[in-house]
C-alpha cells in the first residue's frame, strides 16, 4: 500500500533562488513530480539577483524527504539552506509545561501560595484526608506510566524514547479533556519493582493510566495495582482499544442490521488488545468468538495449552471462546463469519478471505501501519471495514476514549475502573454517532468531534457513581 | 511575641448592614481595635435598606479570625454571610497545571504531536539517547519528591498532606527560574523503597530535589541517590537552606569587617539542616566552629558519640568541629563567639546570652515561626541578627536559591551537584548585594529581587560545568 503524503513528515526547505528565470516555477514542479506535497510557499527576502524561499513540503517517509531535498539541489541557480522537520521542530525542548494558577507577585501571593499560609491547608488535610481531592491538584492529575517496553509498534525502546509519546498523551489529555496528566517514564521492567514504584507514587494523583507496557506483564501489573491502589488504573492499549473496537462495532452491526448476540466474531491476535477486545465483547452480550494466533485457531486441545495454568490469558481463552471447539487455520475460520478483528500483523487474510465471510461483512484491520488485510481490497466484499489509520474512513484511534474514560472517572472521584463503566464507554461513543449520520463510512466518530469526550465522561461517571453505590 | 496580621490569615466576609446608622462605620474601628487589618472594603450590593459588604481582613492565626468575626457578628444591625478564606480559595483544586506547549487543532496538530510523527522522534532517542534533552521535557524537568515526614514544622504529616508545599514548590520553580517541576508524594517512608521508586522515575527528569524528607533518612537516600544516578539530586533543606546562610554570613561578616576564616561559630541544632549548613561553612573556610545539640555541645568525648559508627553525622561533627575540645552547655559555648546560627527551637538563648558574645556579633536565629532568641532583643546588642521570617529584616529563604541552582544545573545539563557548586551558588546570592546597598539591615536580598535567580544560575551553571571538564 502506497502512504500519502502526511504532515507527519513535513519539512521547511529555505533555498535561494535566482529572482529572474525560471528556477522558482520549477520548485512546486520538482516537489509534486517526486510525488510530495508543497503545503507552502514563502518569499522570507527579496532582493535584484536573488529570492530566498521557505517551502514546506510534505512527503511520505525519511527516505522520500531525503530524495525531494536531493531533487531541489538539482535544479540549475538553486542554493540549499536549511531543512527543518516540523515534527521534531515541534518536540524541541518537549511538548507540556508545568504553569502556576496563580501569579506570585509580591510577598502577599507568596505566603498564602507557600510558607506560611500553606502550612493551614496541609493541617487541614493531615486532619482530613478526603480534603486532598478538594484542596491540591489530586482531583484532577493523572499520572502517565510506561516502562518503555512496547511503544508504538516501535518496542522495547526503553523509559526515555518512550518520553515522547507519553508527553503527547498528555497533551491529549488536556486537550480533551482538561486532565493534567504528568509522564512517569520507568527505569525497570520488571513487575514487582513497577508495582512497588506505581503504588509509592500514587498519592499525588487521582488515576493510573498505564501506556506501552508489553504483554502479559501488562496483565499482572495492572491487576496488582487494581488490588492495591484506591484510585483507577487503566491499561489504555487493552481497554482504551476495546472500548473503541466495541463502539464501532455496535455501529457496525447497524449497518448490517445484525445483532451483536447472533454473530460469529473472528480474531486475529490474543495480545494485550485481543485479549481486552474480547474480553469487553464477551462482556457486552457476543456468544461466538473464535481467536486465532499466531499457533491458529485457540481450542482447548491445542498442544501448547494442555500444560498452561488455569490463569494464562491463552487459556481463559480456550474457555470462554470457540464453543463449536473448531480447529485449523485463521484463513479457516473466518469462512462464514460475520465480524473479523485483526490486532496481529499485516496481511494475514488477502481480498479472497474477506470474499468468503458472510453476506454484509464486517472487518476491522487494526494493525499499524499495515493493516491485516489491505482496506480497500476488503471493502469489495465486506459491509463495513475499520482500521487504525488516519487516511481511510473509520478510524479506531484511542484518543476517541482515553480522555472522556479519565474525564468520567475523576469527576465521580472513582476509585476503580470496571466492566461497567467500559461498557457505559463504548456505548455513549457509538451514540456520538446519530442515526441520520450513520452509514458503512462513519461507524465511529472523528477524534475532533467536540460532543465524544463529554458523551464519554457523563456515561463514565454515571456508571462509577452507580458501582460505588452498590 | 505576638505576630503581625497576614494575609497568609485573610478571609472576605460577607455583611448585610442598614444602609443608615453607624454600622458601616463601625466594622473598620471592630476588626482594628480586635488587632485584625482591613485590607479591602467592597460595596457589592446597594439597595434603600440595605447594603451587602465583602469586608477582607488579615488576621494573625485562625483563633484570631475566628475572634474577629465573632465580633463582627455583635454588631448592631449586621447580618453574617459566607466567610472565605483566602488562602483556602488559592488552594481550591490545587495551584499549578500541566499546559499543552503547542495547539491541537486538527489532524495535522495531531500527526506531528501524537502518531504517526512523534514515533520518528522516539526512533531517534532510541538511537541516540543524549537526545532525550534535546527533543523531550527531560532538559527542563525537575520532580519534587517527599514521603511527607518533616514538613515544614508541622513534622510527619504523610504525602497527600504535603502536597499543597510541594505544588507551591513547583510553582515557585517555575515563577523564578522557568522551570517545570511536579510534585512526587510518596506513599513510603522506607529508605530502600524511597531510593528505589527515585532511581526507576528519573529518566523523565534532569534534577530531583529532595524535599521535607526527615533525618537521618534524609542524608543516606540523597547520597544513595547521587551514586545510582546521572541527573543532580539535591535535598532543599539541606543544601538550600546551606547556601543561604553562607551567603548571608558572607555579607554580615562584610558589615562587621571580619573575615570567615577568624571567626568562632557557634551552631545549635545537628539536624538535616544544621549538618549541612556546618559541612559548607568549613568548605568556604571556616576554622572555628563548635556545634550544640540537646544534650549540649558535640565533643569526641561525649558519651553518647562513644559507641557511634564513623559515619554518622554526629561523628562527623565530632571529628571536624570543636578544636579546643570544649564541653558544657549552648549558653557556655556562645560566650565570646563571634556568630551564632540556630537551626533548632525556640528561645534556647535570651539576650543576656547575646550580649555575653563578641563585639559585632552575627546572630542567625533561624527556627520558624519562633526563633531560638527574640530578635528585637538580640538585636540591641548583636550588630547583625536574620530570621526565618518574613517580618523581620534578613529573612533566610530558600527560595532565594533553589529556582537558580537548578536552573545552573539544568542549563549545564549537569549530571551531579556537588560542593563547588553550592559555594558558587552563595558567593553568587552574596554578590547580589551591592557595596553600596550593604548594611546590618540588608545583608540578604529580597526574594523578589529579579537579578537574584539569574545570578544564582550562572554561577552554578559555570562550576557545573568545570566540574564535569575536570
Amino acid at each position: 500500500m502506497a502512504t500519502a503524503p502526511s504532515v507527519s513528515y513535513s519539512m521547511t526547505v529555505r533555498l535561494e533562488v535566482p529572482a529572474s528565470g525560471t528556477a522558482v516555477s520549477q520548485l512546486t514542479t520538482v516537489v509534486e513530480s517526486s510525488g510530495g506535497h508543497v503545503t507552502g510557499l514563502d518569499v522570507t527576502a527579496s532582493g535584484h539577483e536573488k529570492l530566498r524561499i521557505d517551502v514546506t513540503i510534505a512527503a511520505n517517509s525519511t527516505d522520500h524527504s531525503d530524495e525531494i531535498v536531493r531533487k531541489l539541489r538539482e535544479i540549475d541557480g538553486v542554493t540549499l539552506g536549511k531543512v527543518s522537520d516540523r515534527t521534531f521542530l515541534m518536540h524541541l525542548g518537549g511538548k507540556i509545561e508545568m504553569s502556576s494558577k496563580h501569579p506570585i507577585r509580591n510577598r502577599d501571593d507568596l505566603s498564602m501560595v507557600y510558607t506560611p499560609g500553606v502550612a493551614r491547608v496541609c493541617t487541614q488535610i493531615a486532619a482530613n484526608p478526603e480534603d486532598a481531592r478538594r484542596l491540591t491538584i489530586k482531583r484532577n492529575s493523572v499520572a502517565v506510566v510506561t516502562d518503555g517496553s512496547a511503544v508504538l509498534g516501535l518496542g522495547n525502546i526503553g523509559p526515555q524514547a518512550a518520553l515522547p509519546v507519553m508527553e503527547g498523551k498528555a497533551a491529549l489529555f488536556k486537550r480533551f479533556a482538561g486532565i493534567d496528566a504528568w509522564p512517569i517514564c520507568l527505569d525497570t521492567q520488571d513487575t514487582d519493582t513497577i508495582v512497588e514504584v506505581v503504588k509509592a507514587i500514587a498519592p499525588g494523583f487521582a488515576g493510573i493510566n498505564l501506556e506501552d507496557i508489553s504483554a502479559p506483564r501488562c496483565f499482572e501489573i495492572e491487576a496488582r495495582l487494581r488490588e492495591a491502589l484506591d484510585i483507577p488504573v487503566f491499561h489504555d492499549d487493552q481497554h482504551g482499544t476495546a472500548i473503541v473496537v466495541l463502539a464501532a462495532l455496535h455501529n457496525a452491526l447497524r449497518v448490517v442490521e445484525k445483532d451483536l448476540g447472533d454473530v460469529r466474531v473472528v480474531m486475529s491476535g490474543a495480545g494485550a488488545a485481543g485479549t481486552a477486545i474480547l474480553r469487553l465483547l464477551l462482556a457486552a452480550g457476543v456468544k461466538h468468538a473464535v481467536v486465532a494466533d499466531i499457533h491458529g485457531v485457540v481450542h482447548s486441545g491445542r498442544a501448547d495449552l494442555a500444560d498452561a495454568d488455569a490463569d494464562t490469558p491463552l487459556r481463559w481463552i480456550a474457555d470462554h471462546t470457540n464453543p463449536d471447539n473448531m480447529t485449523g487455520t485463521l484463513k479457516e475460520a473466518v469462512v462464514g463469519a460475520d465480524v473479523f478483528i485483526g490486532v496481529s500483523a499485516p496481511d494475514v487474510l488477502d481480498a479472497s478471505d474477506v470474499a468468503a465471510m458472510a453476506e454484509g461483512a464486517v472487518v476491522f484491520a487494526l494493525a499499524n501501519p499495515d493493516p491485516e488485510v489491505d482496506p480497500a481490497e476488503a471493502r469489495r466484499t465486506a459491509a463495513v471495514v475499520a482500521t487504525g489509520r488516519s487516511d481511510f474512513p473509520n478510524q479506531i484511534n484511542n484518543v476517541l476514549v482515553f480522555p472522556g474514560v479519565f474525564r468520567g472517572l475523576l469527576d465521580a472521584q472513582s476509585r476503580t475502573v470496571d466492566e461497567s463503566m467500559m461498557l457505559a464507554a463504548a456505548r455513549a461513543l457509538a451514540d456520538v454517532v446519530l442515526a441520520d449520520e450513520l452509514n458503512a463510512n462513519y461507524v465511529i466518530p472523528s477524534v475532533f468531534n467536540e460532543k465524544v469526550s463529554g458523551a464519554v465522561a457523563g456515561a463514565v461517571s454515571q456508571a462509577a457513581q452507580q458501582s460505588q453505590g452498590d
